[in-house]
């Protein structure tokens, strides 16, 4: 079965797995802070759209434990001040905001002092992790008919138990299929430069037992061309009303790829990913990474020093291209209210 | 200016600059035998098609240094020999096979025992090397008018110095464009899983000054989208007689999207690149290079060592793709004939 990226430590700070080390090495942290959390975030030991969102959430009440004595104004500050450092952390995911909000919507329907608030949010943390495995559940079973016994499916990036509190969004249908006996085989685009897909999918995969084959980024097209794959399944750091999504950069290409060889493209992510306020995918803020993510692998340099490197961390892929987006609603078509949209 | 990939030694081997270590180090090797010629490409000491061809004639010629004292039979019969060997070293570009058949050719024309011999190889060689350095300038002037000031253009994998034995063959109307004072920048694919836009690309334009930025793989798609590209411009390692071509994985990819984008297109090579007994690219050779190379990345395993890689080391893209080709002859268009195709 999958992995599980995220928990409760017995001291009630944020276990995490530190992600910078897979696959080499399976290193547990805790996380006792809300600055630790943030940390986290930023460096990518945390990383997938849904998974920070509910390590956010689950750093505010980690970070706030020390104040359950605390009167509520102290309390409701700093709460504010610790949402405002966690939401800062990376910008293109709506999930992180969308958490926080939840988190903070849930305080301020609190009544009384610290301790009354404390366990408001930590039973708010806990149905943020516990609603998003549940998500990742119903995409998959939602998605499930697109995964034929003996698919072949290609994924970009990694969307799966350690991008979420699940079994993943792109890959909760690959988990299914497997389980339910299906054949499916997974080709895994590497993605460069952070190595999601070749170190986090590959590893997820192969501990569940699912067939896996990880290809460089820019083998896609020829893989289309000879027609070895029979669908695309990758997930979003954020869903406009029009179905414009962030993901990953590569998804776009890789969605002009299938286009073009008419192979089936599908986007799958929880209704929290859905940001109604944007129109469309053109304002979506994308994170611009540091450029030695490219320069360097491994601590070596591939890149001269002198020479740039540009680095943003996704793309926009425009609704048009999609076959159809999965969510825990079902499989949908845009446009999306703050409802979700509606089933297809 | 641009850097020189290969030369001879003062004692007659064959000089090579370690393409392995840059862009960390330049490491200079003196290859003394054809053999050592043929480990040299087989591990990417020396790559690129044009620049395979060249080391591979010079390499018979620095491993007969000996055999000037031998008789015709056994010079011919050792030439024969170290041919197979070498042409076996890449299956993909064809560069190689028309080097050796050139060098062939040149023995069989020739009368006498192996002093005679062993000269005419030597001035073939040298021929050879010269006539591939003068096919990159008129490539270069042919394409001069394709790469206006001001000019982004996108390039993937080395067909630069690095690839040839002179100023490229897709950079060599950017360096001639920079040596008339036209402002040209080069968006440079790393190019997974050898890198050898980050490492190679890169580190030559950087040595000539002419302004780079290297992205990931995936990250062409977006740049297109954004109207940040202007053109690409792209090598190969054989090109079919109907004009479909193979070259670096990933090739056909960006073809696609600049298609899809409207970026014009080109293919630039020497003739020697061009088999006219293929009818289309469906039966050039595609070389699988070993799963470690994208396993690994400066020996740091980078996915699980149970999971599988493929690596195809090419692609083959469509003649339709094309917005031209650029060889010796100008700007052309196939059916190209054992001449090289008629200029457009």
């Amino acid at each position: 079965m999958s992995v599980q990226a995220i928990a409760w430590s017995p001291s009630g700070a944020v276990r995490i797995i530190d992600q910078r080390a897979l696959p080499e090495a399976q290193i547990e942290r805790d996380l006792e802070s809300a600055e630790a959390v943030a940390e986290a975030i930023r460096t990518l030991q945390v990383r997938g759209a849904p998974l920070i969102g509910i390590a956010a959430a689950m750093g505010l009440v980690a970070g706030t434990r020390a104040l359950r004595g605390s009167p509520r104004d102290v309390f409701i500050g700093t709460i504010e001040q610790l949402s405002r450092l966690l939401g800062g952390t990376r910008p293109t995911a709506v999930d992180l905001r969308w958490a926080l909000d939840r988190m903070a919507r849930a305080a301020a329907a609190t009544a009384g002092d610290g301790a009354a608030l404390w366990e408001r949010l930590y039973a708010e943390a806990a149905a943020i992790l516990e609603d998003e495995r549940a998500m990742c559940r119903r995409i998959g079973q939602a998605a499930l008919p697109l995964v034929p016994d003996g698919a072949n499916v290609l994924t970009h990036c990694n969307a799966g138990a350690l991008a979420t509190g699940g079994i993943g969004t792109a890959l909760a249908p690959i988990y299914l299929a497997h389980e339910a006996g299906r054949r499916v085989h997974v080709f895994v685009d590497e993605t460069r430069p952070v190595l999601q897909g070749a170190r986090l999918t590959a590893w997820e995969l192969a501990h569940a037992g699912i067939p896996c084959t990880v290809i460089a980024d820019a083998a896609a097209g020829a893989l289309m061309r000879q027609a070895r794959v029979d669908l695309a399944l990758v997930g979003a750091d954020r869903i406009a009303a029009n179905g414009d999504f962030a993901n990953k950069i590569g998804t776009y290409g890789l969605a002009v790829l299938a286009r073009h060889h008419g192979v089936p493209f599908y986007c799958a992510a929880p209704s929290s990913t859905i940001d109604a306020s944007l129109p469309d995918g053109d304002k979506i803020p994308i994170e611009q990474r540091p450029p030695d993510e490219v320069k360097s692998v491994a601590g070596r340099p591939v890149v001269p020093a002198s020479v740039a490197a540009l680095n943003p961390a996704f793309d926009v892929t425009p609704a048009r291209y999609v076959t159809a987006y999965v969510t825990d609603r079902g499989i949908v078509q845009p446009p999306f209210g703050a409802d979700g949209g509606a089933p297809r």
